[in-house]
């Protein structure tokens, strides 16, 4: 085998020569990345308590970078949904700083030993938590992504490259500026944080095929966004989010818990991907459970799409149709559909799901066993709204975001999933024989 | 948002109606899945035990299928290490059927439960492990694999899609044949393991852009079709074995330890890769260690590329070019370079290297400690050989491939990287307040 085949990462780092902003990051992030791995917890919760200052020194220049986006953003027209995302105050940035805080309260995944053992010829093996290395993000609107996800993957020694939307650029570039002013304070590497500033498409498409470079890519945002990193990286990517959850109401089960777990899981905050977006209901008590729920529902305004079933009991709802089934609404809208057994529960969830967020409402016991063991989703719940998916509420801190798929991650995501293992071996002279 | 945007896997699941063969048994594999992910181990291991009698019973025809690849590769002009990895004899293929009996005696990882909490309202969650779902394995010559997946991914409760060369192609319909009658025989479904009969290129293409059918891609074969699948693939991939191992023989070394490693880790078997390619000497050491090893190379026929500084006390070597650095020579050829520090080593081994198994000599604390801990490799070995970075030497029994990606598994795959989990969590009418 010649030396060209044994180069697939180097040769992709070494192409272009310096070449554009997206490549010339990525190297200092990887250099960046050799240091912040050696870093101790105390060196990198120092770097997170001066980053936490800055931005609240710096907010109103924050939120002054931000008027210009949100002048912009009114000139295009945006929806008034995603002003309010974008808007900084300086109560916000207050609010960001000290989710930065929190960080450091959170355990130090680096180092970890997983485990350790002494194999029978005397070599003894320890698997231990290192960094990932260059964790790339490829995010929407929200500004409070760049402060969030630089403080995480500080804690957890990875340089951070960060791509947000165009619509956020000169807050993420503010917020950016305090960070690795911080940074430098501590003595650390300035590009353990970097904004990619370029919003072009082709930036975003360079940063999926970095491969050799970025370690991983973790995209956050609305569906188009991921399915384009999904469909377009060669990188390591880490898909998130969407969400179509259901609620699955057993013939045994309680109705009181049955309507509060709905009502929660659709009108707490319906724009989330943790929402619940299809009801399933039993048909043994579609006659008792329906009126009762499309009332409550309707209380709450949510517009039903229903199917013929479900129609008989809430005549008011607009007929469902194939779409409804795959939709991942993030607004007042639930589909509600009538089936004849547990089995073709989960089958709908199987076929129709995201394998993000579902739960039965039973009082069942073998109904829930069966449930919790067939329904293939990141969270699978019992008498519980779907809404606990979330590193919060898991009890995690804080969280990057909310893996849907299998590998490496699968739910809400800390920072110990922003981690990878080595092995470190140590013989006596010890040869294989 | 539409039902358009929340379909990501499913678009991709239904476009092209029925389609080709790859679609077809994807399909099947990803409903063979969810009966596998049911299984109890009881049912996994007896299906195991009739795969290996009938591998047994079966060994004639399996190696009459394998004269026909035989007569086709010899034909062709294949080289005659490639054809000893192509041969089957009755007793190598009892040698598969041992190998598949030995994966019954592992634990089976799909229920484990990683963790489990009970949080401050009261919900309790535990974190279970459950199969990948459809593993697609691409693979070169050796007909081996094909026995060797599929009972990994059938104890760990996955549906295999494989994926061999046409090389192999008779020989690994013969085994996935016999392998079928055992699953049909211990009531399984049929299509929990299939071969892919189209050995065209486009064919593995296809495989790798199946996002939402297959659920991981593992290549396993030369650095040309890693690359292959890493660039491009769409699907979830565990990147493997590129090996290009360094041994860094410190200042403080014991020559007798560094010339018993360096030897085994060349020539045990140099063709695999956890065999070291490239040799650093510390400079204090030069003068004493590089003729003495440079004559123990040589006795064992290895052809040494060197430094200009090794070239003084190895005259006899080939003087080595940039190239020699990035080589994963897979043959009895080793790069040997003079490092002025522990840090030049570490720089040249992060520069170079591939990230798999690296070993340092000494017997000095402090660069142990260092070079363990800044070496950011799969496998980070202090006196001892590179070849132990094998999961049957890890104590795994059994590895389905040495992952060299940071992402879901580093290092040799056991069972339980076979695997991901998933989040139950039990409450009694939680809401999210």
């Amino acid at each position: 085998m010649t030396a060209e085949a044994s180069r697939i990462g180097h040769e992709v780092a070494v192409e272009n020569g310096a070449g554009s902003e997206v490549r010339k990051k990525a190297r200092l992030a990887k250099a960046a990345a050799r240091t912040l791995a050696k870093l101790s917890t105390q060196e990198k919760d120092a770097a997170l308590l001066l980053m936490a200052e800055k931005l609240e020194a710096g907010a109103e220049a924050i939120v002054e970078a931000n008027q210009k986006d949100l002048a912009y953003a009114k000139e295009r027209g945006m929806s008034s949904a995603l002003i309010d995302r974008l808007t900084l105050t300086v109560e916000r940035v207050r609010q960001i700083a000290k989710g930065v805080r929190e960080v450091v309260d959170l355990p130090d995944p680096v180092g970890e030993t997983v485990r350790a053992y002494r194999r029978p010829n005397g070599l003894e093996i320890a698997q231990v938590r290192v960094p990932l290395g260059v964790v790339g993000i490829i995010y929407e609107a929200r500004p409070n992504v760049t402060a969030d996800a630089a403080a995480l993957c500080l804690k957890s020694g990875n340089a951070a490259l960060l791509r947000g939307s165009s619509d956020a650029l000169h807050s993420n570039v503010a917020i950016t500026e305090r960070i690795q002013e911080a940074l430098v304070e501590a003595g650390l590497p300035r590009e353990a944080v970097q904004l990619i500033e370029d919003t072009d498409r082709a930036a975003a498409q360079e940063m999926m095929r970095l491969n050799g470079l970025i370690d991983v890519l973790i995209p956050r945002g609305g569906a188009g966004l991921i399915k384009a990193v999904v469909e377009n990286a060669t990188v390591p990517v880490i898909e998130t989010g969407i969400g179509v959850c259901h609620i699955y109401v057993d013939a045994d089960a309680d109705f009181d818990k049955a309507e509060a777990i709905v009502i929660n899981a659709k009108t707490r905050r319906c724009s989330v991907c943790n929402a619940v977006e299809t009801l399933l209901v039993h048909e043994k008590i579609a006659a008792e459970f329906l009126p009762r729920i499309g009332e409550a529902l309707k209380s709450a305004g949510v517009e039903i799409r229903a199917c013929e079933k479900t129609l008989r009991w809430i005549p008011s709802a607009k007929p469902a149709v194939e779409e409804d089934w795959y939709a991942e609404y993030l607004d007042l809208v639930l589909a509600v559909k009538v089936v004849g057994s547990l089995d073709e529960a989960i089958d709908h969830i199987e076929t129709y799901g995201s394998h993000h967020s579902d739960a039965i409402v039973t009082e069942n016991y073998s109904a829930a066993r069966r449930f919790t063991r067939e329904v293939d989703s990141a969270a699978v719940y019992v008498n519980a709204s779907t809404y606990f998916t979330d590193g919060n509420q898991f009890g995690f801190g804080a969280e990057i975001g909310i893996s849907t798929q299998k590998l490496h991650a699968r739910g809400p995501m800390g920072l110990p999933e922003l981690t990878s293992t080595k092995y470190v071996i140590l013989g006596d002279g010890h040869i294989r024989v």
